[in-house]
């Protein structure tokens, strides 16, 4: 069994005085001291990264990281766009599973805001297949299709997706490390600028530096007990990474895939989650989650999400996003997936403070890639 | 118990027709054809790939892949710059030690000649450290400093590089895959131009586009028996990215560190080892592979290689680099750590054809990353 045994996060934000690897640093510094171990004690690193080599020509990050670690382990990298988190983390589970006994280091960074907003945003549509790259898409242009699709398919206005914008800058403002900690209201999201109808500004997710950092061990006597979280499971599906190659568009359906195997190999059911952080790159995004999950029907979340019953203080079984999802807690790529696993991890050792979720004992990370060419989804367990 | 059942490579060179995505779907075809398995029947996916992001802002290659397979499953890139496929390996092998009785295709790939040769060198000394990037050093560079120091501190001349290009080329004049293969004089190697002393031409790897696929399987039962052979061991060191903060540089510690693990796991001795390829990226990186791995002494190899009995038709017990190595063969940086398994595979189940080596039971696979910054060690036994 793989437990999580501790995690620290660099905020998130506009940090022109850091680099990518001042970020990596604090993380790993702030992760070791806050699990007391030292770089000895760990056996492996996992590292998340998807936009250094294209920004900043800075590829063997593994290497990067053995000399900030001054060590001679074995450190991989994993990459699959927006995903690059959540797989790094996934793949670290596999390690422990098997390699008992062994502890790992596993990390998210990206420093994205010391370019212009044409480079990077020109980096990010890498993820796209090349005829959508030469079409002239972006990724708010490859979500707004879907939006469209989806809105019209079910007959929503596009005012409904200013909840979710409304509910994570709430979560934002009640963590310290977000890169956006100021609270809106629904009418300053549903009149934000149109980006990509029908998205607005207050529909997307922003440019964001930050590095976060998990400690991960299998089959160790865990000194850190009431500070512990068990993996019940992590589950990977990939799809097309064309949208007119998917079997639908008005949703996700790589995270269905690997949420029933998640949820099967986990053996709880739904209804037992009490909080989930999602990947709400955009607003419609998090409705695709909540369906693709199994939490709402299909079709569904564009009404449920007006009650608002995912949002903290609302007496909800389940709240969504009390990071502030991607979309107030800020979307440096490589560390999101790392990010969400961590927010699980405060939230089921009761470390959450502010927005801590009562009563919750089980928890989930949903990372995506792309516009849905793979997910990520890892369910945990309180101790 | 992890075994490779299959392997394909595309002919390496500059195949100026074909995508990189034209290779990696050769290699998938390839490799399932030889193993008579169908797509339905792989369980995940590893690639290692370095380039295609900054060559050609392609990233999110693992949804690529599961579009070209038509498949919902795993898909893992790993990047370790030139370590790129013997990362995914590795990370393969550990997948399966982790799921028992499942089946994985393990792939690397790049295409590195539509460019300008300024765009790809730049792009691969992404590979070291950003202080040696800014002082003006290319991947040459790098190893002529290695090699300046080794050639002085051990009393040799720059004639005895020309040793292991004159051997490699030779064994890339019998393999039909190779981008080079054409035999050389010793006199041509070591009168060809110098490119950064003490390398000359005939010292270099060269650019090159390609891919190469494997399936691995654990505990399953073999159908292909006559066609498999055994992982004993695989291992992974790391070490800073920066040739400054070594602890030598006349010589790989990364190497020397994964080498003794994985004899070590795979109980066996260096002299039983039959055939090896390893990692020449520059003439001196396969003295320096030889040293590292501890079939030479340290300081030994620059005398040891003229003897030429790593040479086919020597006669000698451990032949080195039957593919042609890096240096004849090619070297697609992903698709190398792949290549290299794959010849193996070849060689102990007696399917190499003209570079056959005799009574060779255990082989060995040796690929680094950058300077030396990484290190992925797999030993193999026959079935």
């Amino acid at each position: 069994m793989v437990s999580v045994i501790g995690y620290y996060t660099t905020r998130f934000g506009e940090l022109w005085d850091k680099s990518l690897y001042d970020l990596v640093a604090e993380s790993i510094r702030g992760v070791l001291q806050e699990t007391k171990l030292s770089a000895k004690q760990i056996d492996a690193v996992f590292i998340g990264n998807m936009l250094a080599g294209v920004l900043e020509n800075n590829l063997h990050s593994t290497s990067k990281v053995a000399e900030i670690l001054d060590t001679h382990i074995p450190v991989f990298r994993a990459e699959a766009a927006c995903a690059s988190g959540g797989m790094a983390f996934h793949l670290g589970t596999k390690y422990l599973e098997a390699n008992a006994g062994k502890t790992v280091l596993v990390l998210g960074a990206e420093k994205m805001t010391d370019y212009s907003p044409e480079e990077t945003t020109t980096a990010l549509i890498g993820a796209a297949s090349g005829e959508e790259q030469g079409a002239g898409l972006t990724f708010p242009g490859l979500y707004a299709l879907m939006a469209q699709v989806y809105l019209q398919k079910y007959g929503y206005s596009r005012d409904v997706l200013s909840y979710v914008s409304y509910k994570n800058h709430y979560h934002g403002s009640l963590n310290d490390k977000a890169h956006f900690q100021k609270k809106i209201t629904l009418e300053q999201a549903r009149k934000s600028a149109v980006v990509a109808a029908p998205l607005g500004v207050m529909d997307c997710s922003p440019i964001s530096d930050g590095a976060a950092a998990l400690i991960l061990t299998a089959d160790q006597p865990l000194s850190r007990k009431n500070k512990s979280i068990r993996v019940l499971s992590s589950e990977v599906a990939s799809d097309a990474i064309s949208l007119k190659n998917r079997a639908y568009i008005d949703g996700i359906e790589a995270t269905k895939i690997a949420a029933d195997k998640a949820f099967d190999k986990a053996r709880i059911t739904r209804s037992q989650v009490g909080v989930a952080e999602v990947h709400d790159c955009f607003t419609i995004a998090e409705l695709f989650a909540m369906e693709g999950l199994g939490f709402w029907k299909r079709g569904e979340a564009g009404k449920r999400i007006t009650a608002l019953d995912t949002m903290l203080g609302s007496g909800g079984k389940l709240i969504i996003n009390t990071s502030g999802g991607l979309k107030a807690a800020g979307h440096p790529v490589g560390a999101t997936g790392i990010k969400q696993v961590g927010e699980i991890y405060l939230q089921l050792t009761g470390q959450a403070g502010k927005r801590q979720v009562e009563k919750a004992h089980y928890g989930l990370a949903h990372n995506v890639g792309g516009s849905g060419g793979t997910a990520v989804i890892s369910i945990f367990k309180t101790l």
